[in-house]
């Protein structure tokens, strides 16, 4: 396992009662993880960056792990993880794994350029993933990553027309409520506005249905899509947790992503998923340089009318960090969009507040 | 200022960064209550018990309060509220301050029988209260509550239809939004069930309004209505703080009491209060017996469908004490009541979880 993308590794539950319970560690060491987590109800996680492994210990030793070390190791490999979604019938782009820049050469002739080389393991947000134009960028590419624990992967070129998420929440008995398709727009491979609706195929859900069967997830799984060109649709990775795509559900449907990923890793029943607005739109909030953690513009953000504000309380802004969103719903989505855009945009981080 | 009627006097705040602060201390002390607030943006209260006086020494101290210390000294003795009240212009059931018996019988012959005998100070959900109903009980209903510091005074017996309440938040620049009106079902005193719509006339609003200007409140003030069998509006009473029949507008409103309360007091602009949706009924979730902080019947209360359970997260239940809440929404009142009262009835506590 590659050091964590995080740069503290700290536990930290939310306890029946009130006041948190906090441990400073190593979080793939699995003697802190079974000491931290020994007497809680269940353990769960909100990213997908803990090792199987510990995971694994911390089910040995008798602890309700949800989503399962199982889970856990078939996603965490991305190499895994396609492999899982191919064995289940589900249409991704050609992969396979690459050591060399003439295995690289050899996959750009099977799979045509350009290609998307990978790290199998830790990234996230665009982070240990490379586009390879063409052979003469295959040997400098390999090298980018060298020294990368855990081995590289390689994935023909999508040429998608859009990109689509759906988020579904399954349980122990295998029940799955699914949220309907959003659009997701990136920038700079990161998640940057969220819509619903989306006009996508019914599809979408299926297939998003179905990776979770596939993974045996309980609890929220994240599908990201590429919608083609022909209109057929391919799974581009899948996050086994509450996912950025899915956050305008606090505002915009019955019961939000984060209660039915509690209720499900508490074996509690799922609660409805059905949108109670026509239109919602997310935008994410990100800092545009170092500063502080509180941002300039938060009573002109608040002054755009119907909009959700969140701010996650981080300490310090650094250039390109997510530090919250904004969430609009209403009735029309070009309208919608436009409030949530206005009150992102008013909300400035790294020029002191 | 009589004893808190809170058993525990603890400061504590959410910081800006996660992790908060606490103090252990008494609330009316000025001194701890400085030291407490020292480099906050702003001290507001989730009660009105804490002495005006030591809010009024942290305003000395150069603190933003809000609600401010003259507020809270108009509201927290019940006679003075009631005073502020009647010299606003707004219809109050008659009062008077006494002390003796023969004060009590002398109302009783003024105002009619019976009498409501309140303290000025301390009581909520009916304690403190004490119905009078005769000149023969004006004797023993004073010797009850020999030894409370603080006074006593009496009301008139309002003959009401029903009781009713608005909620309304407003800013330093004197702007207030104003929720819809609710029906409120009271049971042993207790708030037991709110209802969205009620069909209240519109002056339940301005009567709302105006109180709020009247109190010259900054954030969000509860204003519990009468309406009498004429249909006429009085004020039973007020308080300078999100509200047990506010709850619902966290599911039902654009933007919840709670957040309009915080927009407030930190001199942000206020939200959108307009209903989200056609009904909303919330019933509080009070402990049967006296048991552990955790219900049984989790899972049935969750299987019924579009219901928002908040549990308080409470250590021990006590018989009678508040545990907390379900809201419920929808587009037919009856339907949304008979889902809220069904998720609430089906959560237990005091017999073990």
């Amino acid at each position: 396992m590659p050091p964590s993308p995080f740069s503290n590794a700290r536990l930290s539950v939310r306890r029946r009662s009130p006041g948190a319970r906090e441990t400073a560690g190593d979080w793939d060491d699995p003697e802190t993880l079974v000491r931290f987590a020994r007497d809680l109800d269940v353990l769960t996680l909100d990213h997908e960056f803990v090792d199987a492994a510990a995971l694994a210990a911390a089910e040995a030793a008798g602890l309700r792990v949800r989503p399962s070390a199982a889970t856990l190791r078939r996603i965490q490999d991305k190499l895994v993880q396609k492999e899982t979604l191919a064995a289940a019938g589900l249409a991704v782009a050609p992969f396979r794994p690459v050591a060399t820049a003439a295995d690289l050469v050899a996959a750009g002739a099977a799979f045509g350029w350009p290609l998307v080389l990978k790290l199998r393991r830790g990234g996230y947000d665009g982070r240990g993933n490379r586009v390879v134009h063409n052979p003469t960028e295959a040997a400098p590419a390999i090298a980018a990553f060298a020294g990368k624990p855990g081995g590289l992967y390689v994935e023909g070129w999508a040429a998608f027309r859009r990109e689509l998420a759906v988020m579904v929440v399954r349980d122990d008995a295998g029940q799955i409520v699914a949220y309907p398709p959003v659009l997701t727009v990136q920038r700079d491979n990161i998640c940057h506005e969220v819509q619903l609706p989306c006009g996508a195929a019914d599809e979408a859900v299926t297939i998003a249905r179905r990776a979770a069967e596939a993974f045996a997830v309980v609890g929220a799984l994240g599908v990201e899509l590429f919608e083609l060109m022909d209109g057929s649709i391919l799974v581009n990775e899948v996050a086994p947790r509450p996912h950025n795509s899915g956050h305008y559900t606090i505002e915009a449907c019955v019961t939000s992503q984060f209660e039915n990923h509690v209720r499900a890793v508490l074996g509690l029943p799922l609660g409805d998923p059905s949108p109670r607005v026509a239109a919602a739109v997310m935008v994410n909030v990100l800092a545009d340089a170092d500063g502080p953690g509180q941002p300039a513009g938060l009573a002109e953000a608040l002054a755009v009318p119907g909009v959700a504000l969140h701010l996650y309380g981080k300490a310090a802004a650094r250039r390109g960090r997510k530090m919250g969103h904004v969430t609009a719903t209403g009735d029309d989505l070009a309208e919608v969009a436009a409030r949530a855009r206005a009150a992102a945009a008013a909300l400035r981080f790294g020029e002191g507040a």
